[in-house]
């Protein structure tokens, strides 16, 4: 069954409204950037902005518009230099080079945006693609707005590391005051054989989110908000960071080499006061607000000090399907930042903060890759890297998912990461 | 309960004759070794000879004779030298530098041995001990087996890097004749919700064994014997090594980076054929024996490739336990090399080479570590490494469990690694 | 005697003209770069292109206008940021970051340099500089001079790392038309005891090129033109890269691990043919020019080979100056590239490549460092680099000397470096 | 003319004396080491003790035993295992894996040594060799006197790398107690034109000490004495290791990232107390000692907050012909380490310690290396390393000459160097 065939409840767009819809997003992200932001690769793991709007396009031009042999290629070379790990595709640009390529500039991304833009909305409109062809739209689509999370992370990241701090970016309004979590609830979610992941008539998921399949778990309880800069600051004056055994021993390990003290992005003024850079400049610390840019290491230690456990994915999920559809914050272009828990839905488990669950990111039981060479999208990479659920104040609306698998490194900390415990 | 109340299934022995039976086997491996051999650290998962014969010794003085105010310290630098990894018990030398250490030499390490050895003899023989105590002491034995097998996996990896390959350390018998395997074939196992994991009346296991719980298992197949060397020549024929497609991400960028081309410790010759390095030296490889060294990304590379999967974890407890308690070759020190599939319970479960699983190494639910520094035994490595079952031809003899979770990182090679098929 | 007061030979410019014409240059060259070529570093070694920008500014914001305490300083966040490697100066941002500071940006660069443009201007017309503070501007020129040819050479390293090779960047005509050598020739030079090194009446030269002293020579004879492409050719035709008993220990390991087989940016086609790739796009190889981007390794061995040698930095200055002031190519902004050896003063020893000497870059007799910071400039660096006489084809007009002393270390290759042979 | 048709100073021994008693040393140095001491490599620039012994055997059986087409070699496989650098011989095994090859061991590397110097006495006594193979025979006892010197510094090394250092091994007497160096004072040399290097006629000297030639010097003074223990902690009370504007560039990186806060063996107790670790284990810093292990980088800054400077190789040289062939302390292996300053020869320019000029490492004028495979002894490595003159209380005597050019990068500090000044 096409993913076009099945409900797709969040939104009632037509292929090309959405296509347009999300293709707009990105350029609005970018257009607060100029050309010099966009053009460095502050890490490995991080790319450039331009790369990002470039890299996305390619992908409708790869799979969806080169299946019509009368479609001319923008740029053949752009395929090696915009193909992120594509094996079945040939050739890439070294990753770790992407921060040198000045030309194609952002202008010149810009016209080849334009340009398949033109072909993609003619192809809409007109009809011409298959069903098989409109499930790689809709996967493009998705596609490009995972790669809209990553932009923004990826030029917080930059942004971080230049001494004069650039001021607010990605903000009209002013962050909320200074809030107050209330206490750690908890909620008992009974166990027994239940079923998880996405199924055929969900509406649109990743290969990696299915098949669903039963499992049996425990009877267990869930913390009902995530943990808060608040509850970090008492780990923190606990001695967390200095407290071997609240550690695994790779963490503990990272923790040496790094000199880890504190959560990514977090800084300690000569008066003790904290304070954190966040899209919109660096503000003090606010504690009601979930906590941020935990690597999974510290997550897992944090856990073992509040006498607690990280969820499993499947505990994750079950809770989340109980517990209902409620959001907390995802993308607000002008905001792009959590919001606190105490505020209505801040405590949600869809938004506001990726959450680390204690579950390797490995296949499902049946598990099979889509065809083509999209199925490098998600199964190549099922080792050594951690399951988060739920969705972040970065995440476009309508790309969050209950059965959503996040997944990445365990030191990984520019990626908007918090944790809810389970016991 | 105190693991010595436990049945306790493979042995009547004594803890005193356990105990002496455990120490006599690790100086029958070394005196095989000359001072030289037992020296240097070829690589930096690997530890020196007479590094093993000493930290063994200080597992017992450490955490059983120090228990006794009364005992006096061979020497309070050891503990410094011969301390692994126990964060509790203060600061250690650092792991890459264990091979520089050449005094206290292997005579010094002896006499170690020696003093340790009468302390104990006298606190078993006089019944000093009390039942923590004694637990202590089967998990020192345990302990000193898991670095029995450890020393022979280190001394290998060792003498592979010397061009003037050393012949045959650990042979006093010829190894057999080439064998055939016979085709595979396969076992169904019932799914449901089933139990795994070691329960409290199950004799001695490490605190990652349990505790034992359910899972939900689908219907499965295991493949009634380990992929074998005659297997693996037909993926090498057929590209595996060059097929991006079968390989998991890390895996692939590891082979590129690397070279690999074939499982450790084989070589070609100019004639096309095909040689692996034993601790008896060079020989030709036997079609029939399991493979032997290679690492997760290769078994998994493999059985995609076959069109088949590896186990996780609870299936293959699963069908281990149903399967029976049939086992293949255990550490046998004249030997120290798998026997052919094809011979008397050279397929069964238990034996000849550990068995990759499609598990990630996690806490079961509800793990507790052990308590004391000895809780740094297994627990603080559950993160980014895989689950091995069975136990290998330098496994020795009653340290092979059902329920034994070894572990170890997905590119590692040097240990005695194999595969069994699921489907 | 301060340098204002010696003659200044090549110019009779006022302070004033001097400046504006040297920061007029930097403009004309930064002019054809986008702002996305602005940013990035390819390598630690090289610097943006902005950065060198706004690095020229402010030398002379920190050594000339900081002098006058009432003058009101751009940004005090650029001392920290544009601060090459003056310790005296303060702490610096981190060399290999440069590239990651898209803010401030190109145009912010420009406002800057603007502003101290503007002060320079201000104060030189009135008369307000001390002679102390003139010889700093005459400095400060000649470092704006000395980052022009870096611009251009860490512009050309970028460029040739991008795989849609950039097309002519600094060119508005054709370059020649292929070329032939003639054959080597030699001049004979007479020995004795000679002076060498920059006197005080010899108008502005570096610390590093003085005290002028006594040097004894052997009588050796020196080519009469550089060594070009179309005897590199035979080299390597002859296993040049191929044959160690050629090469330096240092530069035999070098180039076992990088695979060099050429000079630097050439390139050999699938039908054999030669391009190099210059700053007016990849061209085909003109054997009659200078070897361009050899390392001293390289040098080194090519001398071995021809049966000669590298003079020493003392004859090559007394060759040179015993053959009078003949230049060739300096630079000309609309074509950035060596010419042939074969055309009017194509083989002169000032211009078109550096030519590596034999002689390490050490203190000349009695040397004393300039004061202040700047006595950083040249002295520290006074360990394992060696010494490049001449000048070349992107060496701004009115910067080269017969007595200037470049230096870098062997493996460089990104420099525009060549040789002349002596023996 | 052949070495052996010299005039040879210090002996005159037979060839065959000579070499027995070369040979003699090395056994009596490696006599005090156990089988594992003999094993390790402590870092890259080291070699195991067994291998040190074992390639001056093959420098013999490869450069002469080899020219006589009767003679059998011991083992094919050694020429692979212990050429040093010799790539005209053939390829080699890995530099930083010396340290692995436990096989051959101890009593291998003696048989093998006892089968070569019977074959090499043989052909001795029965004058089988002409004179390019005595020739050979003398700069194979040259060259084992200077591995008797490496050995030294790499066991050195090694032990002090050891928590629980060893304690005396090359030790029968109580070295010296505390003593006072007298104040600095100095001697003028005159400077002009003048010959320096070794000559035909002054017995044998390595090829890089030729040809002799003429430099020009200017007047000069040299100090009486090396800088002492004493003078170097008033380096240190003076802050010199904080003070980057005493320090060449590359130093002061260098000092950053090693952390060096004195030099290489000193240790400051916790009550204030400087002490040194020797071959005779660790004892009080004597004030009147040369300094010893200092980097070419610490001996420059010294030099420079001292007001002074590091001798050209050539002014050490004319100012030690000058003063005459006094020597200090050479090799005693009961002692292997300097002698203070103050006591009789304590002072004399050659024993004690090497000590550092300013000159780079390079080819005399008309340099021309040994034929075949030994001309890469020396001429290759004549890049970015640092000449030392002198020699060291482990040198072994004979092999000390007031030509004699040995050089090391900068950062060295195993080696045992001090320095002198000049200015």
């Amino acid at each position: 069954m096409s993913i076009t065939e099945r409900i797709w409840v969040p939104t009632d767009q037509s292929p090309a409204q959405r296509f347009r819809e999300v293709r707009e997003l990105t350029d609005l992200l970018a257009d607060r950037l100029s050309p010099e932001d966009q053009t460095p690769q502050s890490m490995t793991e991080a790319s450039p902005a331009k790369w990002h709007r470039a890299h996305v396009t390619w992908f409708f031009e790869e799979f969806v518009l080169r299946r019509d042999p009368g479609y001319v290629v923008y740029d053949e070379s752009y395929r090696y230099l915009f193909n992120s790990y594509y094996e079945a595709v040939g050739e890439r640009h070294p990753r770790p080079d992407r921060g040198l390529v000045t030309r194609p500039g952002v202008d010149d991304i810009t016209h080849y945006r334009n340009y398949v833009d033109a072909a993609m909305e003619s192809a809409l409109t007109r009809g011409a693609l298959d069903d098989a062809a409109l499930d790689l739209v809709e996967l493009g689509c998705n596609h490009e707005q995972q790669h809209q999370e990553l932009l923004l992370m990826d030029v917080k990241h930059l942004f971080s590391t230049i001494p004069l701090t650039p001021g607010p970016i990605y903000v009209d309004r002013e962050l909320d005051a200074p809030s107050s979590p209330g206490p750690m609830t908890w909620r008992s979610v009974a166990g027994g054989v239940t079923e998880v992941g996405a199924g055929p008539d969900d509406g649109f998921s990743y290969d990696n989110e299915g098949p669903r399949h039963r499992v049996f778990l425990e009877d267990f309880e869930i913390a009902e908000r995530p943990v808060t800069n608040a509850d970090w600051l008492e780990f923190i004056a606990d001695e967390g960071y200095r407290r071997h055994e609240l550690w695994l021993s790779d963490g503990w390990a990272h923790l040496r080499q790094t000199g880890w003290q504190a959560p990514g992005y977090w800084h300690r003024d000569d008066d003790g006061q904290w304070t954190t850079y966040t899209l919109s400049g660096r503000r003090p610390l606010d504690p009601g607000e979930p906590v941020l840019h935990v690597s999974f290491y510290e997550a897992d230690a944090y856990a073992r000090w509040a006498g607690a456990r990280l969820p499993t994915e499947f505990e994750w999920e079950t809770a989340a399907s109980t517990l209902g559809a409620q959001r907390s914050e995802l993308l607000d272009p002008n905001r792009c930042h959590p919001r606190s828990v105490a505020g209505p839905g801040g405590a949600a488990m869809i938004g506001n903060v990726w959450e680390w669950t204690s579950s390797a990111y490995l296949p499902f039981p049946g598990f099979v890759p889509a065809n083509g060479a999209v199925g490098e999208y998600n199964g190549k990479f099922m080792s050594d890297q951690h399951v988060l659920r739920g969705a972040a104040a970065i995440t476009p609306r309508g790309h969050e998912r209950v059965t959503y698998r996040n997944f990445f490194p365990a030191p990984s900390r520019w990626v908007f990461t918090g944790l809810r415990l389970a016991r």
